[in-house]
């Protein structure tokens, strides 16, 4: 397995011509394509600007895409495989509280290094989309899923973790504010959000250990079994 | 203060003539745009089709809005002004989390009674609007945030918060609770994962009753000072 962009999950979206291509190019066009996605949204992104951009004829762009809505979908799906892989090195076997702090570390990590994928990942989830991100069939949300189905059961099993809370409510919405934590460090939207409903004042900056012991502190006080 | 969508709540985006025209067709037009942009989003919105469905001419259109832009902003500002108004009858004294209730069931209500409003919204949030987004200034969580901050004060002056609780912080994470609660009413995405997330089988629906209680009863145990 390669962290290189592109060298998995592309398998359903591309062409077998882009197989064929050098990585470097390979990966140069899915950065490009990423970037462009991100800043302007699949409906405003030309495929003409793109194809311009990442320096190759909008005749090679449809050798290896068939659409731009295959495009997106390999960028897409390229951003699942990569931070599904990042999400499936946390092991409940560490604890129910302890795997839930990896988890908004691993997302608040994947806003500096991914920030485009976040952006990519909100916009595939408007209603615009849905035709499009139904072709996608929820895979990281899949995985998600399945983390939290371990944590909780590990977590019952070692009296971690309340015997009375119903797994599937509490895994939504302790995955809401993981979701909602992670849109507030990817987008200027979000980012303002964040500012105006904790209070911050002008230049103070949000102390992103605090506000994970607050989340962790949540669930540990809703979810735990010693409070 | 009437409930007529456009009554009021325009004031910024429109231009003149388009208070001089009918209310109706004002209320008309304000409706398709909403049920075009909710649709299709802002950017594959086209401008033609919207004034062919509202059957108005594409220059009467232009005489009333001077850009596909301002009449997104138009019909994003009525919505801030009806969620605002929504929000607005909470009133902290009945308690916080009778209150944080509340604003949970508002929030379910609206997105049976405007489903379009809080499409609208998520597309709003997207990167690829954000200089579109900023012109809007946060409006909506401007009200969300002072009400959770009277709420806060309220809580603990009565005692029904805990003392140390960060007020801000905590006020951001349940509000992020409410507005994933809120999406996964509101469009095909949000409601594909709630379904993932949860665990619900085919057929199966999620009770939103034992889910606000979840959410009510994560805040109470979080936050409250007699859990």
């Amino acid at each position: 397995m390669s962290d290189e962009p592109g060298a998995e999950g592309t398998r359903k979206f591309h062409r077998n011509t882009f197989d064929r291509i050098d990585p470097e190019r390979r990966a140069m066009i899915l950065r490009v394509a990423m970037a462009e996605f991100a800043a302007k949204g699949f409906s405003a992104t030309g495929i003409n600007e793109l194809a311009r951009k990442a320096g190759i004829s909008i005749g090679s762009l449809y050798s290896y895409f068939a659409s731009k809505e295959d495009l997106f979908l390999a960028v897409i799906d390229i951003g699942s495989e990569t931070l599904g892989r990042e999400i499936s090195e946390i092991d409940p076997a560490a604890g129910f509280f302890a795997s839930f702090e990896s988890l908004l570390w691993k997302a608040r990590a994947a806003a500096d290094r991914y920030p485009e994928l976040n952006q990519i990942y909100l916009d595939s989830t408007t209603q615009g989309m849905s035709s499009l991100a139904a072709r996608l069939s929820n895979r990281l949300e899949a995985v998600t899923a399945e983390l939290y189905r371990r944590m909780f059961e590990a977590g019952k099993a070692s009296g971690e973790i309340r015997p009375d809370v119903d797994s599937g409510l509490a895994a939504f919405c302790l995955d809401n504010l993981v979701v909602m934590f992670q849109f507030a460090y990817s987008g200027d939207y979000y980012k303002d959000r964040m500012r105006i409903m904790t209070g911050l004042s002008d230049g103070e900056d949000i102390d992103d250990g605090r506000l994970v012991a607050c989340i962790v502190d949540m669930a540990r006080r809703s979810f735990g079994a010693r409070p």
